[in-house]
């Protein structure tokens, strides 16, 4: 048993590997990044490719990440109760707020964007499902940290980015961030991530009154904010809509 | 070696069991489905949990899908060439034809969707990024069957639904529906694999001329057809944006 999990623990790290950074590797990189003998790394790699994980690129010999993690990843989104139940609420709150929507879940020490609503203007934009936003300096990670204590703690542990000179990094600030979060019942990021972008959000309950999501929009700061501060109006637009997934998801008023 | 490899495909078959068909599953139903030992399933789907591949409800014990997926789903499509060099192009058929834009690669048995444009105009759509379409009935698996000897084999040899009772299902109906797509240049599904919906897709080469994919619309057979017939004006934007994202790619003309 302990070596069949040593294998998958390994092909989980190979995925891992391919998934960041250089993205399309050869054998020896990857058998070198996770301290491998090249033969068992070979071994990995043609059982991944064999099981559709991972592909390899005929002409160079590297490898990348595969079709069929694309095909499981779809269904896992099939499944998923919280996206069911936000689908309506998050185009209804796309057409109120004139903004982009988001869904997002707790995973690893990030927010996994699960529904994504492009604003509903002709513009282009890139889906973002799948992608992953930091803890501390979202508007999403920051409802995620201050009402999910495991959350919470991963966001103690993730290293801590300054994006802008506007970023709070340090646990004293982070914390007083948390505190003004659960107070008001959502959280804002006016500029800590990205310039110019600034978003809010608020939490989603299930019928435990467990945290289990967040819903936010992001947008130009010139539009969300007024004066600096998120305009009321659209604080009220994504707390109507949490409130409304949540009673989806029967979180009780009382 | 050979150990290792077992315990991957194993973890392999768990993924597509919960892939399809019911999705939420006990540790019973999941060990009697691939004949194995409940304690070695039980030791596959735990380190499974732990790498964030399966989930766990607390509340049923059943196991489904994990959000890691989702993640190498997206890393996936972000390191995707074709995808890529088709963005902007599918973004304009969208608009030249007024309907919904697909891509779509071979993988395993049918056609996996790699890009997804909604029809331009406000009404609610899903997304069908990492959904499967079937390679006998959509106008995109009779492109890929018609020019990759691979895709061919794989439609002679997986299970042919008759959606409707215009799906052709025997070889030689099939074969000679690829002919005349080999001809043309080009595919269509009139009412072939849903009631009242048409598709039409066109071949995309790479720079060697192999077929690397399919891109097409679908939508409603009253507008992408008239008498019949997919109108000869939608043929033409499909066939332009499919020769548009092969330049790009690197295929020669002459």
């Amino acid at each position: 048993m302990a070596r069949s999990i040593q294998s998958l623990e390994r092909a989980a790290a190979v995925l891992r590997l391919l998934a960041g950074g250089e993205r399309r590797l050869g054998l020896s990189d990857i058998a070198s990044a996770l301290g491998l003998a090249k033969g068992t790394a070979h071994g990995l790699l043609r059982t991944l490719q064999q099981e559709g994980f991972v592909e390899q690129d005929e002409i160079s010999g590297r490898y990348q990440l595969g079709a069929e993690l694309l095909r499981l990843g779809n269904s896992y989104l099939d499944v998923h109760e919280l996206r069911a139940r936000a689908l309506v609420w998050s185009d209804d709150l796309a057409r109120a707020s004139g903004e982009a929507v988001y869904i997002g879940v707790l995973h690893q020490q990030g927010v996994l964007v699960v529904h994504h609503v492009f604003r509903p203007d002709d513009s282009r934009q890139v889906l973002e499902i799948g992608a992953m936003q930091p803890l501390h300096s979202t508007a999403m990670g920051k409802v995620l940290a201050a009402w999910d204590p495991v959350a919470h703690s991963e966001l103690l542990e993730a290293p801590r980015e300054a994006f802008t000179t506007r970023t709070a990094t340090e646990p004293p600030e982070l914390e007083a961030g948390l505190e003004l979060t659960r107070e008001r019942g959502w959280a804002c990021d006016v500029e800590e991530s990205w310039e110019g972008v600034a978003s809010v959000a608020a939490p989603i309950f299930d019928r435990r009154r467990m945290p289990v999501g967040a819903v936010g929009i992001a947008g130009a700061v010139e539009r969300l904010c007024d004066a600096g501060e998120i305009r009321p109006a659209l604080v009220a637009s994504v707390r109507d809509c949490a409130r409304s997934v949540s009673r989806d998801l029967g979180a009780r008023r009382f």
